[in-house]
């Protein structure tokens, strides 16, 4: 099932390169806070180009809804008992999005710290969402998803202060399992540190 | 697999009714407080008998470690790439765990609001746990998981202030997928409303 993926997975890499299409990986927990990342970048323009959104859910059309009020072209897929995003769906979504040339595709995946972390789906970056509120000992607990990751972004930072939460333990853990990957704090809710996102979007 | 599964399951529930053993399979997204419950749980002795654990995580044996500090036994699962607990793993667990005639054993199941739903245990109820910092869509976009509890702990009450989180509408939300699933909005922080969760733990 996973070489059947990864085949898959390569011919959508090679579909989005042939069109100088940027495509990121969005995962997290469920209700961390991707969909709202995604409409404060699309809001603010934060990508400086063009973003477009394949949404996986197990079910509902909420958040394909959320993101094409935020201005932005978007298609839902529904996962039924399935728990990730995996290339077949994800190149019947894009038959339906149909991006421009250059766009910003983002795959907001089901949210699930496990299973996505094991499908590729042909994008460029993976990027994973965790919230303070989660606790600071998801990367050792769920190890997959940080070792897989391009960057972690840590959200709801607002929110600091009513929890326990070590913002450099859980650093520290996340790089002893993957050295090299992103660490980035910010609030989606008060728009803090969403500066160092946007520089990072627009430099891929 | 699930009907194999389904079996063992059988077997795991047989063990459990001929010890006088009550089971709860736990529930919920990485993070919501599985085991912050418990350890409150087990300090305030609010079960009215005596508990112990089989904790799931892909990785580490800290929530075992949670879970001894507070004065019970536990047992430590690593499901490894794994993404929840099955029957199997509990047996094996249980085989560790030894629990006493009459005990109650709490499955903590792997952080995840998808694949666990799937899995017979051999429990006797199902409790999923949500936090009121994942959002209140929850219920309809992960209906399998709310579908299958009979009770759903909604926590971090404390933190409704700084959240946009709507307790009436998750609830309403929860009881169009299964309307007799229990609700109980509590606070394992400040102990708000955790009389009502001993309430229904002691009428096991």
């Amino acid at each position: 099932m996973l070489a059947k993926n990864s085949r898959l997975a390569a011919h959508n890499r090679a579909w989005f390169a042939e069109r100088s299409i940027v495509t990121i990986n969005l995962m997290s927990s469920p209700g961390a806070g991707k969909t709202s990342l995604l409409e404060r970048t699309i809001r603010d323009n934060g990508a400086g180009r063009q973003v477009a959104v394949v949404e996986g859910d197990q079910e509902t059309v909420f958040d394909a809804e959320r993101i094409r009020d935020a201005g932005a072209r978007a298609v839902q897929i529904n996962t039924g008992a399935g728990c990730h995003l995996d290339a077949t769906m994800v190149r019947s979504g894009l038959d339906a999005l149909d991006p421009d040339r250059g766009d910003l595709v983002f795959l907001e995946n089901v949210g699930n710290l496990v299973c996505p972390a094991l499908f590729d789906l042909g994008e460029l970056r993976k990027v994973v969402v965790i919230s303070v509120t989660e606790g600071d000992d998801k990367p050792l607990k769920y190890p997959h998803m940080f070792a897989a990751a391009d960057l972690v972004v840590v959200n709801k930072t607002d929110l600091l202060p009513y929890v326990d939460f070590d913002v450099d333990r859980c650093e520290r853990d996340a790089r002893s399992i993957n050295p090299g990957v992103g660490w980035l704090p910010v609030s989606t809710r008060t728009g803090e540190n969403l500066d160092a996102w946007y520089a990072w979007l627009q430099e891929l």
